[in-house]
Order: C-alpha cells, then structure tokens, then sequence
C-alpha cells in the first residue's frame, strides 16, 4: 500500500512554524511498514487543497492529512474532504458534548468556532481527541482512505498512536524493519568513506547515511515477509559496519547520546557534577532530561565569570591571568574544582568563545577546552569550531557528552 | 510569480530528519515576496523526482530544490534536472578546483565522488558553495527557473543569503511584508476569541496565529506595491491587537523570549543568578545564548539533590522535610538563597515533578513552583502542565522566564 502525507496550514507555507508532523507521520508509517513517497504542504485554501488531494490519490492508496481541523475559518479541511468525496457534513453529537467537557475541565471559555469542530463527512470513522478540541475522521471510499488529523503535534501524534495505528494494521502485508546506527566525533564523508564498499549497491538492505548537528546517523533498512526476515538481512551488515566504525557508535535506535552517557554512568555508578562556561547549563540540562540520572548527577554550576570561576571551582587567579578563561589550564582546573567541591567521581568543564564577541587573534570564535576529572585522572579536548553561537555551544555539549562516554568507557572498565 | 519548493532526500520521506530547509526557505521566499503554493518531498529516486519536477512547473515559474547534491551515488538531482532539460552535464574546472582546496584546508580526504560534485548541467550558472563540497546552480529554461541547492542546513541557508537572494531580487514586484508578534502566557484559542472580530474577514492585512511550545505567534501580513505602504496597511491592526493583548506580547520579529529577557536585564543593570532543579540548566542556558549576557548573568546553580539545595542555597532541612523539595516554600528559599550567596539583584528558582516517575497523589507530574527575587522581593508562581519530561522541562524553562520578564516590567519601572 502506497500512502502520502498532507500538511495543511498557510503557517507551513510562510515558514512560521517547521513541519515535525512530516517527520512523525513519516517514521509511523515506515515503521508499519507502509510506504511515503511523497509529503506535500499546501495552504488554508479549499481550491489548492483539493487539487492536492487529486495529485495524491492518483499516486496512492491513502493519505494523511494533518491541520485545518480547528475551531477557525481558516480551518477547511474536513469541509473540502466531504466536497471531494461529494459528501455532506453531519454533528456527531458525542463529539460535541466531548468539546464542551474539554473546555468545562480546562475552565475555559468554549467559543462558536468550537462547534465546527464537532461536524463530521457523512460515514466518517470519528477519532477523538482526548489532547484537545480538534476530532478527526477516517473516510473511505472507493478504496481510497482519507484520515484527517489536527495540526497541534502533541494532539496528531497521540491520536496517530491511541487510533490510526490500530486502524492502520489491517492494511500491512511484508515489513520494512530498520535498524538505526547513531555515530558521534567522524564527519558524514569520511565515514561513508570508510564503508562505502558496503553501502555501494546495497539494495537490500539499504543504507542511509545521513548528518544532522554534532551527529551522524545510519540507517539499515529491510524489506522482507517477516521481522526476523528482515532482521536476519540486516545482522550481517550491522556486524561489519560494527567493525569499523565501532568507537564512533555510540548507540541504537531511539536513542540520545545523553541517554546513553546517563545509563552508563548509572550502570558504572559514577557520580558526576559540571562546570559550564560558554555551553552554559547545556551539559546539565541534556543530561537531566534522562529521567533517573538523579542518583549519579549530583551537582551543576554554570561559572560564567572569572569570579564564579575563582569561588566556585577554586580556579587559580594566576591561572586565569596568565592562560586566560578559555585555556586548557582553566578547564582542568575547573573539572577538578568541581569534582572535589561536589565530591564526586567525574568533574567535567568546558570553557570556550562561542562569539559572536570575544574572539583575538589567537583565540578565534569556536575554540574551546573540556576538561575532565575521572577518578584522578585528568584528560583534555581542544575543539576548533565553526558556525553560529548556537552551533558552536550545542556541538561544544556533544563532544563534551561523546569526550565523557568515551573515556568512561576506556578508563574504569579495566 | 510563483514558487514552489522541492526537497529531495529519502531521509526526509522516511522520518529521520525533520525538514527544516522547507521552513527556511519558505521564511525567505515570503520576505522577498514571492508566493509559494505548494512544498513537496520526494525520495533519491530519478523517475519520482522527474514527476514531482513536472508537477511543479505545472503550477509554478520558480522551484528551489534542496538535497542531492552530494557526493553518493543516491544523489541525483542535477543528472535528474539535466535529464528534465535535455541538457548533458559538463565538468567545471573551477568548481573543482574549489571542492579540492576544501578538503585540503579541512585535512581530510577527498573521495571519487565529490569529482562528480563539479558536474553541472550545460549553461547553469553555478552556484558556489564557500561552507562545503556541494556547488549549486541555476538552470533557466523557457521561462522557468530551477534552482538547486545542496541538502545540509549550514550549506543551503549561506548560499541562499549570498547567492540566491541577489538573484532572485529581479523578480520581485509588489512586496509581502509581515510583522511577527510573540505572545506567550495566554493560549492560541483563547487569544483568538480576545481578537475574532479583528481577524475575521481581514484579507490585506491577513492574520494568522499559531502555537509552538509554550508560545503563540501572531503574524500579519500585508501585500502592497511597497515597504511603507505595506507598513502603513499593518500600523492600525497592530497598533488594536497591542491594545488588547499587550501584557502578552513579549516582542516582535525574530527575537525570542531570552532574548527579550537578558536585554531587559541589561538596560535595567539587574544582576541574576538561578537555581535550577527539574530544569537543570535549561534557564541558564537559555540566557546565556544572548552574547553580551555576561554583564548581569552572573551564575547559575543546577541543584538537583536535597544536598545541594541545602549546600549552595541555604534551602532549609526542615522546609524540605515538612513541604518537600517540590514546594513553594523550598522554591522560595532557593531563589533568596541564590541571590544572597552570588549577591545579585535576582535570584529565580525552579523546582518541579518533570516525570515521568516521582509523582504522588498531592504531587502530580508537571507540578512546578517558580520562586523569583528581585532586590527583596519574593514572588511565587504554581504551574500544572502536562506531556512527555522534555515539554515539562521546556515550557518551565519559557514561563519562569515569562514571569521573570513581567515581574521586571511591573517591579522595577517605577
């Protein structure tokens, strides 16, 4: 089965908001083994949303569509479905007693517009939304299936899992199974240059490399008639990919680098505690959002200021006057500053000019220090980076991150 | 004219990245004024990128591409674009040398594939690309004009600056101009209702909201024959939409809400430090990626343990034995307690259930108090949101700020 994803709002169009409802629908239904080969955004415009459903019905089977279910008038997209299918629209009356709840519980006002929300194309499969006020409806029709879903991600996704899902699993026949590899501290090229006599040719399984900031990630993909068909293609592939590419790895499938530092760190039961300058709470905050990482993660300051840094992780005057705040010096002083005043086991520090300002000839924009504490010993690494602020102290976060995973990893399992 | 934008990349079809060139590109293409009706996605397929190409300038003069560019042998677009032209693909010399230069100063090295990176289809006028391997180009043809930009965001967002915006200037007639106000603190549909009777039936200058985490947006854009008269259309709907929502509007344009912040604290000379726990990081953060934020961001705390609070701040033992760390009263003492020990005009503190475990019956995931001192005054703030640890922890983060920035308005301009 072939199926296509819609996004429906003049907002996509303008650029106002980015479309993460394409990547969601899009890994869903890879996922289920369904196949996307085209996503469309199209506007809050009933002749131009129609003719998008034209295009997309003669090329597949179903199609999803997201937005234009709101409470608006700028909201038509279960108006131009029922056109479409020649359809009248018909008040599903347990959808709007539903509405009204919602906004009773919300101690909000519920408004005209909300009504809308409660009409529905005749011999519509209705699907609530138990997230918002915006149903949405399953049309079939001459083996064409249409799901309108509403625009808000956490509304569509919840929907997509509680109600499209288990609709959508009388559709699949054979399954496409991937396996994700996720790759820290080696370029996109180099890496496909390491492997390219394995990606070359591939048709199954097929590899996909792709960058996104700080990270590379691979994607092997099967299409077989069972899971373990599937899996049995792969294994061979992943295992040689493993070979050499195995210090770059850093994990599998839904996964972060902060998840997998956190877990290790738990698993090695490591205490650690941070001491952030130009990346500032970054290193923290990643690591914080793995939930349970409280029995490891002790303690984070952001010393921003020479004086923060001087009383808080005892950073030497001398060394700040004569190597200056973005120094080797400063970041090993500040790792074990931190480690000793916490008491904890790892102190990791970064400290760098991610500019705009700041910058001398000898110290550009981009160069930064991390210093890291384990157990007595001290390690170091100087990053050259380029880009916006914002790059340079995300990326300066992932080294970080990747720098302590790694050296956990050689240090303390011996 | 008419554009439409096509990007090209399996990665993009099955989930693995979000598109945000699609989002950029149509930002840039509204600012020039040039309309966009449609975005596609297609996969690194020639038959399917040849239709979609086809279904494109069907309906559109201009179509930028992004992705396939690069050096495998998945990327095709421009064989795909000569192909559609009927023009071969030529070396240039120039290109060449360029990408060779490139991977000399990067240290790394150049593979057989980037070669194909010079080819472009016959009479192009290439499109240089000063931040990687992947040149672009225009084609022009019977009236229609394909640009092709490579996939990776750095790469396509500089040569769109330098490269497309002066080409495409001699396009423009009649200009789009939009004013963006950021709104946050009040919900999307409640905002609509304060303002339904402005909106409706407005055409020049439209109104379109939206909601992202934590924030709404409110775009207005008018379309004129030039920048003050479009300025002029936009003025009084502006000037009616702050009369009733102005508590709400933190600002306007590309700005955000840290940004809004620390130049508050900056022209008030109002020195802060923060103590996060369910945060961890993300306020200091936050501020910190406003460059010059230094003159009053003076330190911040990641307390997560009982320990460290009581440590660092001064959080009584026996406030969090009798209300919990998870209280107005421990949010209190830790926003005094931070300000006393970095001495600082403010001190604003966060403490919270992120989820999804440590909830109890009194204290639900997503319960948060936000304590904030300002020169001997305490405020409080009790927040009850919902969702995934991650959307906790982000929409926190933006309403401490929020209610920092009101607090500052309110407290210190008299």
């Amino acid at each position: 089965m072939k199926a296509e994803i819609l996004c429906v709002g003049t907002e996509l169009l303008l650029g106002d908001i980015v479309n993460t409802n394409a990547q969601f629908l899009a890994k869903e239904l890879a996922d289920l083994g369904i196949f996307v080969y085209y996503q469309s955004v199209v506007g809050d415009n009933s002749d131009k949303l129609k003719k998008s459903l034209e295009i997309a019905f003669s090329r597949a089977d179903l199609v999803i569509t997201t937005g234009g279910l709101g409470p608006t008038k700028d909201d038509l997209t279960k108006e131009v479905a029922a056109n479409y299918f020649n359809k009248e629209l018909i008040l599903d009356e347990k959808s709007l007693n539903k509405i009204k709840e919602y906004f009773e519980c919300q101690k909000r006002k519920m408004v005209e517009g909300n009504k809308k929300q409660a009409y529905f194309p005749k011999g519509s499969i209705i699907l609530p939304n138990d997230w918002g006020t915006a149903p949405g409806c399953i049309i079939e029709e001459n083996k064409k299936t249409l799901i309108l879903l509403p625009g808000p991600p956490r509304e569509m996704t919840n929907m997509f899992k509680y109600y499209v899902i288990p609709y959508l699993n009388k559709y699949q026949d054979g399954v496409l199974i991937s396996k994700v590899l996720r790759i820290c501290g080696i370029g996109e090229s180099h890496m496909e240059d390491i492997i390219s006599d394995i990606i070359k040719n591939q048709i199954n399984p097929t590899i996909a490399p792709y960058a996104k900031q700080g990270e590379v990630t691979l994607r092997i993909t099967a299409r077989a008639n069972s899971k373990e068909e599937a899996e049995n293609i792969i294994a061979p592939i992943k295992n040689e990919i493993y070979s050499r590419l195995s210090e770059y790895i850093y994990g599998e499938g839904d996964t972060s680098l902060e998840e997998e530092v956190a877990k290790l760190l738990i698993n090695k039961k490591l205490t650690i505690a941070t001491a952030e300058s130009c990346t500032g709470g970054l290193i923290a905050s990643k690591l914080i959002n793995y939930p349970g990482v409280s029995s490891v993660f002790m303690e984070g300051m952001v010393t921003y200021s020479n004086e923060s840094k001087m009383k808080r992780l005892n950073v030497k005057k001398e060394t700040l006057q004569k190597y200056g705040a973005v120094s080797e010096e400063t970041a090993i002083e500040m790792a074990m500053g931190i480690a000793k005043e916490v008491g904890t086991n790892i102190g990791l520090s970064v400290t760098g000019i991610a500019g705009p300002g700041g910058a001398s000839e000898e110290k550009p924009v981009g160069l930064v220090f991390i210093g890291l504490y384990i157990n007595g010993k001290i390690k170091t690494k100087k990053l050259n980076l380029k880009g916006s602020r914002d790059r340079i102290r995300n990326i300066t976060a992932i080294r970080a991150l990747d720098f302590l995973r790694k050296e956990i990893l050689e240090n303390t399992i011996h």
